[in-house]
């Protein structure tokens, strides 16, 4: 069995934005040298999201639109008492996930012709990290 | 170790449909000859879910009604601005997931009494598929 | 390639109830001596959900009282017509996932500053089961 862990920095300048990191991902799982297996792929914060979906900007747009209407930037969250302003960055989190799996086939991201990869940063302007690992064969 | 992919090819007679897919999963298993491991259940397109609940009409039902009320669909997305009208789908994806990991132990999904694994398509009536990778030993 | 499966046994006082569980999992992960690898942690039931986020008691309200904003507790839930009347429960579990992945990296839990892991109850007050399985080397 194989494994090989990296973890990816952000430092995003908005408070909010998504970054597409399918490339950078593809990349770990070559220098792994697995060829069969799993690349997980997981925030480690807990006001940011993994998710895979289409790199199309004006979904994209409709994505934050959607997420501030389900999870909204409000006062009011009982978590604001604790000194933060994130509540709805911690909600947004819990709908998005901050993690996915993604299989390892050939040596390749066995991803749809649409699939993409994206960190969707919901509290940003610091730095934050993903890990990365890779595990097969 | 042991690995094992395939791919489910699926093609609904309706836009929206759920299809009931555990015993294929459990053949899969079987068949990879894999007694303890994971086995990823993952949409390869972004219009579509995986996920794990009850094999009850009824719920069914209130599920597809639950998912219209957070992600409706309807025309004023940006996305529809590339020639696209499933905006809605792409949302539903998001909340309901692509996809699920499923134990493997002694050589069966080790799910419990009411756990039943589906295919959610959001845009159908076409060919789409799902990608399933046993890995374990 | 090492791999140890556990079951955790949930029997909450209360209907609706957030356990933390994240040095129960730490604890297997010791006992699995797997060095690098993934722990799946993974409810059993489809009312009740496993989720990674913040251990900050106003936070958890606020969780609470958004699902239940997002998946209310009422009657008229076509589930309901198969004598249940936990509708809701279930839809909670569709948006907060019944799962996470977590990393192993040097025989620990790779997760970030903030994160740890919780049970979600959603229809408690009786015997439930999470599924927490060790695979790695």
């Amino acid at each position: 069995m194989k494994s090989l862990t990296e973890y990816l920095w952000f430092d995003t300048e908005k408070k909010k934005e998504i970054v597409h990191i399918t490339e950078t991902i593809r990349a770990i799982v070559a220098k792994s040298d697995v060829s069969e297996g799993f690349v997980l792929v997981s925030a480690m914060h807990i006001t940011a999201a993994v998710y895979v979906n289409d790199l199309e900007d004006g979904l994209i747009e409709d994505i934050w639109e959607w997420l501030e209407g389900l999870a909204p930037y409000k006062s009011g969250y009982r978590h604001h008492m604790s000194g933060e302003d994130n509540g709805d960055a911690h909600l947004k989190n819990l709908i998005m996930h901050h993690q996915v799996l993604v299989p390892v086939t050939k040596g390749d991201l066995d991803l749809g012709p649409w699939q993409r990869i994206f960190y969707a940063e919901f509290d940003g302007q610091r730095r934050k990290r993903v890990v990365v690992k890779v595990l097969g064969e």
